[in-house]
């Protein structure tokens, strides 16, 4: 049991659409990520997946519209929906979702990356 | 899929230690809690327990320590650890477990609350 500080660990991540995870409870990880930029279009087969902003504005565009997350909004992206995030800026976001997840769902390529602790 | 702001929806919670639901995923509920003084030691039988800390500070109680929450900092208590959270001061809770969880864990009393949506 480990006091998680979300700046912190925040502040040890130097890449961008790479997920580290911070903490697991049951079935599930918690992870940060910094985002810049458009990532691609996927969905996950089963998994609901939660965004969170820490710091930052996230665009999650699905097919037929988009929903905006300001600091401390959340969304949850049930499975099986198309979605694709999008931030203007540099944002900072903690996922919340299965640790089967994979952070490019059903696609995979050059931006599929495997999640590690941070 | 609504996007959910914690401060909107804490602002329209009155009481304290009664948790809300604010959003699910797959086997899991978020939930959000304004926390002030001293909760009763519980655990869970299978349930771990995420706490982040919106506001405030939260100190989480173990038999043999004690771990301090500020704000931006979370803590997962994993299930068949006794804990007892305090907060000196009025402070604000994302709480993160699974759909069985009761507040009071292995125990059932007066502080005992059936978790709602908010």
């Amino acid at each position: 049991m480990e006091v998680v500080n979300l700046n912190d660990k925040l502040a040890r991540i130097n890449d961008f659409w790479h997920p580290r995870i911070v903490a697991e409870l049951n079935d599930m990880h918690v992870k940060l990520v910094r985002l810049e930029g458009e990532f691609v279009w996927h969905h996950h087969e089963e998994e609901d997946e939660l965004f969170l902003v820490v710091k930052g504005r996230l665009r999650m565009q699905f097919r037929d519209r988009e929903e905006i997350l300001e600091e401390g909004e959340l969304l949850v992206v049930p499975h099986g929906v198309e979605h694709r995030p999008v931030a203007d800026g540099e944002t900072h976001v903690l996922l919340l979702e299965p640790k089967t997840t994979l952070n490019t769902g059903n696609v995979r390529n050059e931006r599929t990356v495997e999640a590690d602790w941070i």
